[in-house]
């Protein structure tokens, strides 16, 4: 018989996490780049691995904030104690690679421009931690609001 | 006021899409790594990229049969007419990708050794048709009785 595996409860503090994911964002706005970072670390703190979205940076549509940092993080054995913080609610690709791998928790930078699973991620039993970070809403703003095309194309919004 | 996009409906010929991601997992299998091809077609029977799972190869957890097709395709500007083609049923990091870019129809060759999201994507809209190849179920069958770790953790089971 198996036993169900322990919740993972975030023990770490939501806002100095979400720094990490903050200097990718910052670093994709500078390169021209959609401002969205990400980090996933370890239960005890450890940065596994960082990134961002590089659609344009690398002409590639896979390559989300969330997505590239767990490429970062490279092969792990095992999730359910990390945690994926990102600058913006994870969009429904990146929140099925969340629920896939079992990630335990999820920190947010803001969900107010852009709202994608991390309800459905709840209700699947991840701990989900919504920070509601003024810079990380700026950041989007200024980019939805200067280049809407290129966010559409990011979240598959079709004309 | 935006009016509702058509439905998808798919109008190829299942089996001959399928080829094109048969051919991927058998490459893929080949090179010693986690047999699952897919492949990206135009609503005109075009295909516009195809890719299989690279975890071993490349050492890249983010690369699924799926995510590297979607990847090999480019950007595109809308996926709503194209066919996302696998030989395995879609986990959920992939449902998830064909769910946020609105791929409209999706083919898979079997859902028998693993069942991912594919009836939540029925319920948003896509159009899927389920197959029950038995060679992509040979495939499948082989490799997670010879290398059943390697599957759990593509999958995210953790011991």
């Amino acid at each position: 018989m198996s036993t169900s595996p322990k919740p993972t409860r975030l023990t770490l503090d939501p806002e100095e996490l979400l720094a990490a994911a903050v200097a990718q964002a910052e670093l994709g706005a500078r390169e021209g780049g959609i401002p969205i970072g990400a980090a996933l670390f370890a239960g005890n703190g450890d940065l596994l691995g960082s990134g961002r979205n590089r659609r344009v940076q690398h002409d590639d549509p896979s390559v989300h904030g969330e997505t590239d940092a767990f490429r970062a993080a490279g092969r792990q054995r095992d999730y359910r104690s990390t945690v994926m913080v990102t600058t913006l609610s994870p969009c429904w690709y990146c929140s099925g690679l969340i629920r896939q791998f079992n990630i335990g928790a999820v920190v947010i930078g803001e969900s107010v421009t852009f709202t994608g699973g991390h309800e459905w991620l709840r209700e699947h039993g991840v701990d989900v931690t919504v920070l509601r970070d003024q810079h990380c809403i700026d950041l989007m703003t200024e980019f939805i609001e200067t280049q809407p095309d290129l966010w559409n194309e990011d979240i598959g919004v079709a004309d």
